[in-house]
């Protein structure tokens, strides 16, 4: 069992991972939104190789301490696994949300505007969310078959490097530019710039994720569970 | 021998994971045309780092499952060095090109277009066939010298970063665009978008590709084949 | 006990690793300036790729001999946390200065001008400072969680990509650029370049890297100094 | 003692990688000033961004058979720290020089221009010159520090990542954007394209990496050579 303060100690560690990591998702983008005027792609190119350098410092930084999961879909299915009991999704996804509010308010601070703004950025559309869906499927999807087939532990860069990579693709290839994470998803409501969102787009994606993540678990628990058959015969 | 079941999981993980970086290719191409309408480079530079992302995070993840070919002449030269048996190129060969088709429609569907489309954008001239076949010899190179140096084996991402790294090269380096792999390219006709191909290219693309990776075959056996003479004065 | 000699010699590759450092910043700031210049974005961009590549590569291969620091903070936060002694400091942060001074001069050499400038480039603002402390902050945790959870052993590989991941970022989330070494500070005022900054807003820079430096230590501490009940209960 | 066929094969090794890393390194100069005619450090960072992917492909590839050296400089000072007999350079070099020049035929063949040009892209200057002896000074030094503490064997990465990211850099902070390799040099003046140089000014850039190759080994020496006292003390 794991004793009261270490956990609150694992849950700061999420809040402050998340925090990290929405400040750069948000401050990367008010910057590029800047310095590159002109051009959208570029803008989103730079937000994207912020995201995937931050992303991979985090996740191997915080790992051994938290697991850094910095999204509550992915807590929730490794509860869901048993690989973490329920009560300490309790813990660690309030911690992850209040991180990225305070991640997005640091990011406000340094650009100089007001601490806290709301996004107007309407991100709306079936596609939109479908796309948001196909988001959270890959990155659940990258995740846990890692875990699962125990290739995560043969390399501590693994699962960094692999989300970085996989992130880097979906802020590219998903018409919704891969939020894939609800605590995220709110954090970025409180900056009306680059990388925000509107309040009322923040259910629908949230909706996507969570079907996205259970997709995910799926097709998960298809891929890596043998079959009693398979074990004999191979 | 392995166990029915098991291979149609394994094939399985070839459709998801062709379907995944078919997605990655198409969708990111998508958004680097409408994002950065003013310069191709910019387009084909966002479309480059947005699929190496995507390489590296699928190739470390489905190689447990799969050993992640997603791609007919990777798995057939598999076969012809003796590391598969050719029964399963006959399953992992048609998952493949249906993951390929898939991931196009799932990128038509998020950016909003029609599902399926047939590519206008023809690619042809000798020049052009030549770059496949360079790109397809220095691909199957790669993969197949770090497989039978044993290189592969030594850490899980040296074969993901290893091709990742190479085909961010291809992209640029071949005046094809480096497609190198039959499944993709079918599945990209299917999009009438940045990374589209025409039908009618397609046959020669896979033609090219064919001989690209007999030749890296050829080289593969000649640069790590012993003689005799060799293993006994080293 | 650490031979005379041994620590003239780690102080030099001190010295030779920030020189190098400091050409590659303000190199890659000029040439970039010079190339790109109707994008202030692109600028940045090019700058930091060139940055990161140059973080990885320098850590990577002198930290068999010197620890890689190139950072007076970062040798100052490894004494107090008492991995290294304080007569070491004395060595090593002179020579980071040395050094990061140096490789200005090497890269105005390089690109034909005078040898040594004064930058006039004033970077002042709370808004500023505040995002210097952030940018330390972030770098110093990362550094010392690596160390402090056994991390940074598990491959060499970790600390270099780390640190070049996190740069990367924030070179792009805080406002600052990310100075977040007091003797790349210095460097950097000896060329009136991109990377350049007027000698008036040293002094404030390095102040704030101190204070986030204090910070990132005591979040150190917390994180990982386990409680008496912890280890018992865990 | 080393068998003669096996020599012949490792030379044929070090053909065909520098081949691959010259086609590399000219197709996509070409690809990049065709696609992005109006920024000129766009056009670098495309042609860094696959010369790197390439490198670390390349490098991790033939490092079983060949060692990877690629050039002419890395095997003259592997001969002279002792890592490799005389007798080897007369068969590595050559062949370096081959595949240069046939990976420069490779990448004009494929963008449909003659197979072989004469560059008229003079590199002049003696800054230009200084900057190619402190590119070649940082690649010998990075390679060989690796390989005399040791480190390089600790993953089959650390050589190909230090390498690619190092150069990654040097590209964009030597004025001379770094050839550093007198093969490479050689093969990049049979295309009259971005990444070519003139016959004329190819002399003096040979000459330049000599020293700067030199001066690297002497640090190398001082950095890695226990002097007897540090030995007994530590």
């Amino acid at each position: 069992m794991i004793a009261q303060v270490s956990l609150a100690r694992r849950a700061f560690a999420e809040f402050l991972a998340t925090a990290l990591l929405v400040a750069a998702v948000v401050g990367s983008g008010i910057a590029a939104q800047t310095l590159s005027p002109n051009d959208v792609g570029l803008q989103l190119l730079e937000n994207t190789i912020a995201t995937a350098g931050a992303l991979f410092a985090i996740i191997v930084v915080f790992a051994p301490i938290s697991g850094s999961h910095l999204n509550p879909v992915v807590t929730i299915v490794d509860c869901a696994i048993g690989r973490r009991s329920w009560s300490e999704a309790i813990a660690y996804i309030p911690a992850q949300v209040a991180g990225a509010i305070a991640g997005a308010i640091v990011a406000n601070v340094m650009f100089d505007r007001a601490a806290i703004e709301t996004s107007t950025k309407v991100r709306e559309g079936s596609n939109i969310y479908f796309a948001e869906v196909v988001a959270t499927f890959g990155l659940v999807l990258v995740i846990f078959l890692l875990v699962r087939t125990g290739r995560a532990m043969e390399s501590v860069v693994v699962v960094p490097a692999a989300v970085a990579g996989y992130i880097t693709a979906a802020y590219w290839f998903t018409s919704s530019t891969s939020f894939a994470n609800p605590a995220v998803t709110i954090g970025r409501a409180f900056s009306d710039t680059f990388a925000g969102i509107a309040p009322a787009s923040v259910p629908p994606f949230i909706i996507a994720q969570i079907i996205g993540a259970a997709l995910a678990l799926a097709a998960v628990v298809v891929l890596t569970t043998q079959a009693k058959e398979e074990v004999v015969s191979e």
